[in-house]
């Protein structure tokens, strides 16, 4: 099953081409992972929020990598994109999310991210526990594909 | 009459500090002003937003000035901050707007831009509109008072 | 006498309008404040730069208000503009810093920011340090005038 | 032979965090592509440098994608950082771009973009033409190895 974000584009994320800015574009998936993982603070429904990332939280999440392929390019509008996020991968102190991000109703983004979580003590990557695995299981979903990968495969070993 | 536009955060607001940069409480203000002024691609209400700003639109927008004063920080929260923003002066190709930014019920910002209309054929001022004017009117106020005003008046000539 | 601090500018500080947005010319203001004001990590030669600014410092230092005027709008190059930066006023625990922007020989931008200097661990502002005032006191100048104070002391009381 | 572009650092490029935030990483990325590939305005040396990028320019350069890994966090320091820029693949209407980004002399972060050329008149992709396929050959490199790319190879097809 897949979380669906709505973020608020901002004028700002344009840039000279009248686009919003590829970089830009990793802003919004920044956005939505924030509002996926990290508990809010007021009071919404939120079951895969369940990291606690206020300010002297017990974990930090860094980012190990990213892999997105920009599809079409995102018009400015008042209508918040949809960010479309899943688990594609969890392994012992990290997780893979992917996403596809759709602009009024069209695939725009494919992307992936490798979260590492770190316990902010000891400053060293900690075990995902048994209550946030439970948490995100139901988001559970196959990896998204990118043309890169098939560029490899073909070409492969 | 203010207007109130729902701007969302983002965690990129945040700096070092961890609170919303001053530089990003700009943006904020930004977004507000182009959901206010400029026509809505899509249909939903937007009685003051006149002004075509497409790419390819007759008319350009620029600022000619901000005045800001921050009243308290504004922490990230997924809750959108409430921008207020009225019409504090209107000029022959020019108008300003006042703002307060509200943050989870509590004022934060207090702000006043310059707005300055250009012809994009001429790219020269070119005068407000009468249908301008009138979609704008019920949304005039007086000016926000500053903390630097007062300095001035008692310092003044 | 003015500091004159060299700020590269970034393809991405272009709006939709292909001009450094308003809202990034208040970023190249901040970056000049920080290398005029905070202790250099790396060992070249910063007077004024007195302050501590490294994670855990004694010093954190909020934008109380910022004062902005656009004379001519930045277009983008590989030059670096000059920001040039004096320090207009002086208080028991804040600043006025005046700024004028300079691209390619051309005016651009006038500013104006206050700074207040907070101790970190008590979260209240902290009096500037005789070694600090002496530090910058040669580089203290007249504010800068904006038309809007022309304006107020036309209207004024 | 790779380009040596040096990338001025923010203050405001850092997160809560306290370090260089990884989107504005992708920032410092774009602005380095741009200095390594589009004309300059002023008259500096930038033999690679052979796009034509004003406004209003032939060619428009769009990213297809990114892939980045993050090895090290990036503090805020006044130095520049070194981004390390070379081309990896050149096809008919594209090319790959490898980053490897030393701050301070250390390495912190690896990347590959890949860029479409693409005609502004017709919005479609536009060949390579010889003379800037000749002006960047000296910089052709093999394409910078990821850790994803062991672990597909590793359990590959």
């Amino acid at each position: 099953m897949r979380m669906h974000i709505p973020i608020q584009l901002r004028w700002g994320d344009l840039d000279a081409y009248n686009h919003v800015n590829n970089v830009e574009v990793m802003r919004l998936l920044e956005e939505a992972r924030v509002r996926a993982f990290w508990k809010p603070v007021t009071g919404e429904a939120a079951p895969t929020a369940v990291l606690n990332a206020e300010a002297g939280s017990d974990t930090i999440t860094l980012i190990a990598g990213h892999i997105v392929e920009y599809v079409a390019p995102i018009e400015y509008h008042r209508e918040s994109v949809d960010v479309q996020l899943w688990i594609s991968a969890v392994g012992g102190a990290s997780a893979d999310v992917s996403y596809e991000v759709y602009s009024q109703g069209r695939l725009t983004v494919r992307a992936e991210s490798t979260m590492v979580f770190i316990d902010s003590a000891t400053s060293r990557p900690r075990r995902i526990a048994d209550h946030e695995r439970a948490a995100w299981e139901p988001y559970f979903e196959a990896p998204i594909a990118f043309k890169r990968d098939q560029r490899m495969l073909r070409n492969g070993p």
